[in-house]
């Protein structure tokens, strides 16, 4: 249906006669004699210029533009021309050339749109483009996500392939697991109540392939939770599965490393130098507060035993250089907020905000209630801050928490990240954008509950000391860990460590078995793909990288999933409503 | 673990000392001073030498090698020699070396497996190895079919890639279709009985990506039907999906000829030659009495009018050339039963056997009694066995149907090809595995029932004048068309030709409203990776080709998918059971 597409068009093509499809926009009547409008397709946008002295039956062409709504389907024939030099602008090699129109052909009329995809300045909330979903797709920055992820997995199959990896895809009807997060399940006609369920990732799949004699497995794997959606969370997710046998962390490390290295050269022409750094869970945790930090800026945490005189409490400061300063009060009110919340979480035993005043770090005790334990031990605090020089209009966060719990997140954690973030947006922190900072997080505390786990975890306790996470930048872009291969001690962890029921543990059996039927030592890794496209393209939400994404409401929008099932369809599964769901 | 593979040694490591991993398999303790076995990886084996005079502790490892059963994962240390002459045979490169074992380190014991993988004479049947899928995958065929499919699903992307394509994730968590095939439904818990539903196909969201503008769409998809599971048809399977802007119907064969060509050179090393042929509906039925005709032998029906005086009634013949020579009456009774069943489906009116005996053709009518309507018309029916030479000993078939249906397959196509593989096991009739006779299958009527469309229908009956089936040896590897793509004529289809409800309407109005909204002409094609990869490693079952395949029953033997859920977690979804489902 045409020669050639707009993007392809430049100016070695300046004489030919061709013909173009595409989208009309920005039709603009400009006398009796000339009309100029853009020809938008896949790949790039042309100018169109409809001349009387040119086209047969001017009249009629003109009015046809004329009454076509923007992104109306035209077939156009024209010559390519040169554009003169002073209108050739702009970073598109079509801009050098336009099209001098002989006919254009009505493809395909377009209703008025809901709104206009190509004018940024007005586009309408989320859930109204999600509701119409195939003109949102229309906008330039969502057609380059979308290509970019298409480019991605491409990258990511090429190097697993070229690597010795099998891809290998893995069922999506499974039963449920017990324990896991909540998974959704789908009645089948097989039997009473019988469910099939949807993974929540190939975790068990891919330890049978192991016992397989697979090797080095692979997937870009669709998983599924039915979670309480919190804001940028999908009911389906897409996960690179990688599993190994025969390796060590190390081995597993070195493969993710140039896995990444391979996808940052094809996708953003950066080289990313290998290996990365490795942090322990502690340092994480007391130095930035959070398993995932942020290393791009400092603003690091500190630990101030002398501060207390409990055992059981962690005493810890977090200096923001300036800060008094740099906010006024009122601005500092999300800080406080962020501290209340805290408390009622009883995430610290106690957290509070000063200022170091003009008189120096003596004015500490004077601006606010000390966190309770130090009250008694502001002299040390003072020793404390002297030590780091610091100055007066420094903002001080000081904190207490209890030594027996080690949160992935702690107060002075969130109250960094928060503060980096205000200061950024302020003008008084840099923090890079094309600065990526690969970590791998590794020694986990054992037997740790997870709570966000990107490797699918079959229980949400289990042993992480073999557990590395890949965080860049203060995103969490996967975990893994070298698995338990020999059938006597995965016995003995789900009986005597976790605790497991018989019941539980039988519907674990297969996995027993496939153990105690020669199942090499492995170990893997999974990436969140949606999260590292989202990081590629700079995408603020997970929604922006997904073809059709739910909204915030597990909806889709658009298509109008999900919808009442009829009692005549559930009874073929020999199930009926009972009544409402109970409320999220 | 190891510094190589068992597959990669060959004499260029003759000397070198290396590590190897892997299975143990085939002990044999020859004396007391030397121990053979095997060792096995996903790579390849080695043969191992353990002797006395190298190893330390010598009667220790020994001891432990006799306690070892098939498949216990060991870790070898040891040096590569140069077997002797006389016993370097076999096919793989690794059969000219041995491993001269320094040490042997048991790396993970193996229960007595419930079968050696390895013995393809003493295999148990297939449920038995479903249930033990770990096991069953360490076989050879499905090592290998499994990495067949790996590579195919990796030409097919390069192809896609290089040639534009963008590949695009759409969701699995979608909704019931009014008049598709059975779907498995998902219970949420967003309000009452409302559920997602698993896609048939991607069908929707590739139109929605074309009115999007995104051009050139492809993916390997899941895709799901809750269908009575036939022999060899699996409740989710996956498809190579796609879907092109601004073409016609050639285009889309083109594309998908150069694809054709590029998997089979790539996974086969075998040059396809294109374009493929074009055969229409009406002369694949009537000529092959099937939709997707194998042509590589012949054995074609005739269509002969003068035997029928009757205007609604085709009346046809089929010849075994000596078939009544080489099948003996016993060997006959599969074609008997197959005309009996196809009288029982009333498929056609009157379908009859004979033989030509030694008196010519004057001895059909003798034989047995004809096809009805065709007994007044005998000489007419001589005049044509005349008129192909018929001879004494040939097989004749005669049949009645209406003229007014039109099936897939017809009786006398069943009997063809029932017939040609009865003569293929005698030996008699040559169907050439390595020939690929791909063909193209037009012109279907308008508006038929589908009955077995890969490319998922949103409507089983669906406009099929703009369809196309690519058949490949008798499988249907896909199919594919020219969609609807302006609002007026598919609010004309859905109203006035399918005559659907406004309530079903309804549920299409996303895709009306899109279509309304400016959407370019197009079309697309999807084909069964699963058969696809059948053919490509001649496996005789999809099930072959799985990773972990459910069985004819729906059933995962090897994770017990599905399972009972409970009421507590049907009671989430505010849904109980009612019955037993109905008996499928």
């Amino acid at each position: 249906m045409r020669t050639h597409t707009c993007g392809e068009l430049g100016v070695k093509h300046v004489g030919q006669h061709v013909e173009l499809c595409g989208w009309a926009q920005s039709i603009r009547v400009l006398s009796d004699t000339l009309v100029f409008a853009q020809l938008r397709d896949a790949y790039g946008v042309v100018q169109l210029l409809v001349e009387r002295s040119r086209v047969s039956g001017f009249a009629e062409q003109k009015r046809l533009l004329e009454t076509l709504t923007t992104d109306a389907l035209i077939g156009v024939k024209g010559k390519v021309v040169k554009r003169p030099d002073d209108m050739a602008k702009g970073d598109s090699q079509t801009r050098e050339i336009e099209l001098l129109v002989d006919s254009v052909q009505v493809l395909n009329r377009a209703m008025a749109l809901p709104f206009n995809p190509h004018v940024k300045a007005n586009l309408p909330g989320e859930d109204v483009r999600l509701a119409h979903r195939h003109i949102d797709l229309r906008r330039s920055e969502l057609q380059t996500n979308i290509r970019v992820r298409s480019k991605t997995a491409m990258a990511i199959r090429q190097f697993m392939d070229d690597n010795g990896f099998v891809d290998i895809e893995t069922p999506v009807l499974f039963k449920s697991t017990p324990e896991g997060a909540r998974e959704f399940l789908v009645p089948t006609r097989i039997g009473l109540s019988e469910c099939y369920a949807l993974p929540q990732s190939p975790q068990q799949f891919k330890q049978m392939l192991m016992a397989a004699g697979f090797d080095r497995y692979f997937q870009i794997a669709r998983c599924f939770r039915d979670e309480d959606l919190r804001a940028d969370r999908q009911p389906e997710f897409t996960q690179v599965d990688i599993e190994m046998s025969f390796v060590s962390k190390e081995d597993i490390q070195d493969v993710l490393e140039r896995l990444i290295q391979h996808i940052w050269r094809q996708i953003m022409n950066v080289d990313i130098k290998t290996p990365f750094r490795r942090m322990t869970f502690a340092e994480a945790t007391s130095k930035y507060g959070s398993d995932k930090p942020d290393t791009r800026f400092g603003l690091e945490i500190a630990q101030v035993p002398q501060l207390t005189s409990d055992q059981n409490t962690v005493a810890e400061v977090l200096v923001i250089p300036n800060g008094a300063r740099i906010f006024s009060t009122k601005e500092l009110a999300p800080l406080t907020s962020l501290i209340r919340v805290s408390q009622i979480n009883s995430e610290s035993k106690l957290t509070s905000m000063h200022k170091i005043n003009d008189e120096g770090v003596t004015g500490i005790g004077k601006a606010t209630l000390l966190a309770q334990s130090i009250k008694g031990n502001v002299s040390a605090l003072k020793d404390f801050l002297v030590s780091i020089s610091a100055r007066s209009g420094d903002l001080l966060f000081v904190s207490e928490r209890s030594q027996h719990i080690t949160p992935a997140n702690t107060t002075l954690g969130r109250l960094r990240t928060l503060a980096a973030k205000m200061l950024q947006d302020k003008g008084k922190l840099d923090i890079p954008a094309d600065k990526f900072d690969f970590l791998w997080i590794e020694d986990f505390p054992l037997f740790t509950r997870q709570t966000d786990e990107m490797n699918g975890p079959t229980l949400q306790r289990q042993v992480r000391g073999q557990h590395y996470d890949l965080v860049l930048n203060g995103v969490e872009l996967g975990g893994g860990s070298i698995r338990v291969h020999d059938r006597q001690t995965q016995e003995y962890i789900f009986k005597d460590i976790l605790q497991l029921s018989p019941q539980v543990r039988d519907s674990f059996g297969h996995l027993v078995t496939a153990l105690g039927h020669g199942c090499p030592p492995h170990g893997g890794i999974a990436l969140g793909l949606d999260r590292l496209v989202a990081i590629l393209t700079g995408s603020a939400s997970l929604r922006d990288v997904i073809a059709f994404p739910k909204a915030a409401s597990g909806r889709d929008l658009f298509m109008h999933a999900p919808a009442p099932a009829t009692p005549e369809q559930l009874a073929e599964y020999g199930i009926k409503v009972d009544k409402a769901p109970p409320k999220k």
